[in-house]
């Protein structure tokens, strides 16, 4: 199912892709978005390191962030990278590299994993025990750390 | 049931403030994600809006937006508003006016007014009919009107 899943939303992400290129958001403002989704999502993970890493748990307070990363994982975020949008500015210059654009790119595989380890997260999130949180929040940061080894220019 | 779950949300909210206030990130940290998280909202908010008043109805691309959206909007955003916030520089200065961060501001009850309808939002979009999502998408929109109106300073 997770596979099926991951194949949908790249089927509707690509269909999106298409939408905005024709007649949505300019390059510069699907830049400024997608830098903004990946602060979003670097806030939940510091709330969720805190968490798993400190002596006390707050089991509300990582369900919300991992809710949110995995809402937003799920959201088609591969559309916030449009044709167009290979280079450019949003908040500042994109930091995405020229291959995540090309036409072997392996962002979509990359990508689904990452939705299917942040979904998973917020299932097991939602079991409240601080270890296994811990070694799934653990498996969700080498899905982010996959795809930024390969397509975002080091600072 | 939603006056229960928006007062823990505040409670929750209170206490990740004190705590982010004593060793967390630093305010200009803590504004650029808030001002993220409002991108990302806008982002969403733009991709509902487009299905709803379009002549097609994309279900589930408006279910992952409306999705998204309610669960960056039960997430604790509150906490981005910490003290030491009030002013400063994220991605630019911050739009928040004085009187959100005041002892009598109504931040807390308009906020659980968002994340209601937000919640809401998700729901009804399930269900997949375009023009109940409308409304309440209206309905979501006059929550956000309604706060920066009151604390988001004018361009």
């Amino acid at each position: 199912m997770k596979r099926t899943l991951a194949i949908a939303s790249l089927v509707v992400l690509t269909a999106s892709t298409a939408a905005l290129a024709q007649s949505g958001p300019k390059p510069e403002q699907l830049i400024k978005w997608r830098q903004s989704v990946f602060q979003v999502l670097a806030w939940n993970g510091q709330r969720i390191k805190a968490n798993v890493e400190g002596t006390t748990f707050n089991r509300e307070d990582v369900v919300k962030a991992a809710n949110s990363t995995a809402a937003i994982a799920n959201s088609g975020i591969g559309a916030l990278f449009a044709p167009g949008t290979e280079t450019g500015k949003g908040w500042h210059d994109t930091a995405a590299k020229a291959e995540l654009f090309a036409a072997d790119s392996k962002v979509g595989t990359l990508a689904a994993n990452f939705s299917q380890e942040a979904t998973e997260l917020a299932r097991i999130a939602a079991s409240g025990d601080q270890a296994s949180v811990k070694a799934q929040f653990g498996k969700l940061n080498q899905t982010c750390k996959a795809c930024h080894d390969e397509y975002k220019a080091k600072d």
